[in-house]
C-alpha cells in the first residue's frame, strides 16, 4: 500500500504516490531562514511568513486578549507582557553533553519550530501526516485540528548554563553571565525539592488551550532528543493573574482574586522601568530581555479551609468577595496601609500578604506576575497537592529578592503555604526573523 | 471592625453587621428539600430551584455542547451522554470509619452541594462569601466569578463499599451488591498501581472550565472531612471523545482522532441497549443507572513519536490525518476488515486497535467512552508522563472486559501503552429532586 499526503508547506514539486519527499530537514529550514531574506518567503512557504514578516516589532499584547495568535519574531519574547493565556505548561531541561556549536544548534532548532507552531502549524515543514510514510512525522499532532489559541512559547537561560555544577564553562559563555542571574538566596520557609528546581534551559508555553501548550512542550523536548532532557515540568490549569487592563482579575486557589496591583502592558513607563532590561546594562545582550522566577508554592488548603473568613481576609488584607482593600474602597482602590478600624487597630494587618508584597514596603520593587494555578492530584493522606505556580518577571531577579524576602519573614500567609520548587532564569530579547533565541548572547 | 455581606441564598432576614447569620446548616438544607416538596422553593432560594424544576427528566445534552448548565436532578445521572466537556477532575474516596447512616448523611451532603455547583453556585448555601466573619466560608470561592461552564458531577460505588477488603459489610449493602460489580480480572500486560486503582466511592466532575471541576472535587472532598478521603485523583485537559453528534472528534496524544466510532447521546436505542442498566435486572435499584471503568493509561510517547507514519497508522488501522479507516472512505465510513492491499495484505492489519476494539470483534460489545488526555509532570529520564485516563460508560462491565481482553492480548498498540490505573464502580440512577444520589441502594 502507498499512500501520500501533501506536506502542509508544499515545498516540493508534487511526487508519485509513495515516493519519499524530501523536503527540507528541520535543521536546514532555519539555515535558509538565517540567509538574511526576511518575510520573502525563501524557504518558508507563503501562510506561514506572515509570522516572520512581523519582524523586530513589539508582540502585540492587544487589549481584549482574545488574539487568536501571535507573532513569534519581535524585540521582545512573546509570553511576557502579552495578555495572559488560560493554560501553562512549563518545562525545565538540562543540557546534555553537547558542545556550544550543538546548543546554538538546539536554539536554531526550537526557534524554527516555536515560530510555527505559534503560528498554527506543525513543529517541522511536513507538519504530522505530511512526510513520508515510512519515517516518523515531523510533529506529533495532537493538535492538529486546534487554532493557535494565542500560544507564546518564551525561552530562559539558567545560571547554571553559563557555569554547571561542577564549575565547568560547557558552552563558553561563562564570562556573558550577567551579574543578575545567581541562584536566589535561601528564605526563611523554603522547603525546596531539588527535582522542582533549577535548570539549565525552560520553556514557558501558554496558550488558551492546554492542548496546544502541552504539544508545544512535547514536540520541543522531542526536538531536544538527546541534547536537553525535562528536568521537571508543570501544567498550570488557570491563569492568576491579568497582565492587561482589559483583562478580568482571576481567583487563586485561595479563592481571592490575585494580581490585582499587577503590571499591565499598557502601563508602558512601568514596563520599561521594570520588566525590561535596559540597554547599559552589564550585559549587553540581555538589552530588551527580562527575567524569569518560577516558585512552585503549595497550598495547604484544607487549613485554609478551615479558617474564618475574618482571618482570610485578615492574611489578604483584601476583602474576598470584591477584592478591595480592607482599608476602603474597591478592587483596584489605593490601599491605604495608614487607615484604622474604629478601634484604633490597622485595617491592614501588619503581616497581611498585601502589605507585604507591596512595592511601597519593597522599596519600589515591582514584578510582572504570571502565575498559574496548578494541581498534581493528591497526597496519601488524601490532600490535594494544589497551589499557585508562581511567574514574575523583571529586569533584575533583586526585585524578587525583595519582595520574598520581605515575605518570607512576616506574611501571615506563610501559615498556609510552602514553597516547593524554584527557578530563576535570563529571559533573552525577541528574536529577529531569521536569528535564533539568544543569538545575543553567542553573536553579539 | 465588622462588616456583612449578603449571602449568596437570601435565606434570612437582615441582620445588623456582624451579627452571626444562623442560616441552614448544609446538612438541614437537605432535610427540607427532602420533605417532598419539589420546585416550590422551600428551603432552596428561588434564582436555584430552576435545577429542581427539572425533576426526574432526563439531563438534556443537546447536540451543541454549548449548553453553560445542566441540571443535576433527573432519571440518569449527568456527565455520561452529556456532550463530553472539555475538562475532566476524577477522584476515587475511601470512606473512613462511619456508619451506614453516616454514609447516607454523605451522600445527601454531596447530593446538596452537586445541585448547587453544577447551577453555577456555591458549594454551601452562603457561598464564599456570605457566611458570617467568624466562619469558614461553607465554598472555597475560586470558582466565583466563574459561569457553570457545562459542570456535571457523577457518583459512583465501588465493590469495596459493599463489601471491603477484610469481607465487611460496613454498611449492610452487601446482600445488595449487584452481580455485575466485581473486580476487573487480570488483563495480561497490566501493571496497575495501587495508588491509582479502585476506590469505595468515585466523584466524575467534567466541565468546560478547570477552575470549574476543580471547584466541585475540591469542596466535595471537603464536604466530606471525617467521612471519606481522596485515594486519587486524576485531571484531564483535554477529552478523546465525543458523545454526542454535534461534537468535533478529538485527538489523544498519539495524535489521532480518538472516538469516532463511539456511541452518541443521539442514538437512543443504542444507549437504551448499551448504557444504561434496564429494569429487571438482577438489583432493581440500579435501573437507570450505569457502569464506569475507569484506566489509567500512560503511553509511551517517545517510543510512538520514533515510529514512522505508516507504522502508527498499521497500528491504530486509521489515517492519522483524517481518521478514516485504512479500508477507505471518510472518518465516520463503516471498516472494512475484510478489504486488502495490491499485495493481498489485509488493508486493516490483523493486530490493529480499530479492528480488535470494534464491536464486531467482541460480541457485539458497544462502549460509551468519556477519556481524557493527561499529562502528570515528567519521569527521572525525562519522559512526560502521560497519557488517556480512558473512561467508558457501559451497562455492565463485561461489556469492557470483553473489549479489553481482545485489546490486552493481540492489540498493536501495546507496544506504546501501559495501563497503570484501573477502577469499576457502579453509577447510580439519577436522582429526584428531594432525594439524595444513590437512594435507591439505602431505601429502595
Amino acid at each position: 500500500m502507498t499512500r501520500h499526503r501533501p506536506a502542509e508547506a508544499d515545498l516540493a514539486a508534487p511526487l508519485a504516490a509513495g515516493e519519499p519527499r524530501p523536503g527540507l530537514p528541520r535543521r536546514g529550514l532555519l539555515g535558509l531562514a538565517g540567509a538574511g531574506v526576511i518575510g520573502a518567503g525563501v524557504g518558508i512557504a507563503g501562510d506561514r511568513i506572515a509570522v516572520a514578516q512581523s519582524l523586530f516589532t513589539q508582540s502585540p499584547t492587544g487589549s481584549s486578549g482574545a488574539a487568536p495568535s501571535y507573532p513569534f519574531y519581535g524585540s521582545h519574547q512573546a509570553g511576557i507582557v502579552t495578555a495572559a493565556q488560560d493554560r501553562l505548561h512549563f518545562a525545565s531541561f538540562d543540557v546534555s553533553d553537547i558542545d556550544r556549536a550543538g546548543l546554538i544548534e538546539l536554539l536554531q532548532d526550537w526557534t524554527a519550530a516555536a515560530a510555527r507552531m505559534t503560528a498554527g502549524h506543525g513543529a517541522g515543514p511536513d507538519g504530522p501526516v505530511g512526510g513520508v510514510l515510512d519515517a516518523p512525522p515531523d510533529d506529533t499532532g495532537e493538535a492538529l485540528d486546534l487554532p493557535p489559541s494565542a500560544l507564546t512559547i518564551t525561552f530562559g537561560f539558567g545560571p547554571t548554563l553559563f557555569r554547571d555544577a561542577s564549575g565547568a564553562d560547557r558552552f563558553g559563555i561563562a564570562a556573558r553571565r550577567p551579574a543578575e542571574l545567581t541562584d536566589l538566596p535561601h528564605f526563611a520557609g523554603d522547603a525546596l525539592d531539588a527535582g522542582q528546581s533549577g535548570g539549565d534551559l525552560c520553556i514557558q508555553a501558554c496558550s488558551d488551550d492546554p492542548q496546544v501548550a502541552f504539544h508545544a512542550i512535547r514536540n520541543l523536548s522531542r526536538i531536544a532528543f538527546g541534547r536537553a532532557s525535562l528536568r521537571w515540568s508543570q501544567l498550570g490549569f488557570g491563569r492568576t493573574s491579568s497582565t492587561t487592563r482589559g483583562q478580568v482579575t482571576p481567583r487563586n486557589l485561595f479563592g481571592f482574586k490575585d494580581g490585582t496591583a499587577n503590571v499591565k502592558a499598557e502601563d508602558t513607563a512601568q514596563v520599561d522601568d521594570h520588566v525590561w532590561v535596559p540597554g547599559g546594562d552589564s550585559q549587553a545582550w540581555m538589552t530588551g530581555g527580562s527575567y524569569l522566577v518560577a516558585r512552585k508554592i503549595r497550598m495547604t488548603i484544607e487549613t485554609w479551609d478551615r479558617a474564618s473568613l475574618r482571618e482570610q481576609e485578615r492574611v489578604i488584607g483584601r476583602d474576598k468577595g470584591a477584592g478591595a482593600p480592607l482599608s476602603g474602597g474597591t478592587e483596584f482602590s489605593t490601599v491605604d496601609f495608614t487607615a484604622t478600624t474604629p478601634d484604633g487597630a490597622p485595617a491592614i494587618d501588619e503581616a497581611a500578604h498585601v502589605r507585604l508584597a507591596h512595592p511601597d514596603q519593597n522599596g519600589g520593587a515591582l514584578l510582572l506576575r504570571r502565575g498559574y494555578n496548578f494541581v498534581d492530584g493528591n497526597d496519601d493522606l488524601g490532600r490535594l497537592n494544589a497551589g499557585l505556580f508562581f511567574i514574575c518577571y523583571q529586569r533584575d531577579p533583586a526585585q524578587f529578592v525583595a519582595v520574598q524576602s520581605s515575605l518570607a519573614g512576616h506574611d501571615a500567609l506563610n501559615e498556609y503555604i510552602r514553597h516547593v520548587g524554584s527557578a530563576v532564569f535570563a529571559v533573552p530579547p525577541g528574536v529577529r526573523s531569521g536569528g535564533y533565541v539568544g543569538q545575543t548572547l553567542f553573536a553579539g
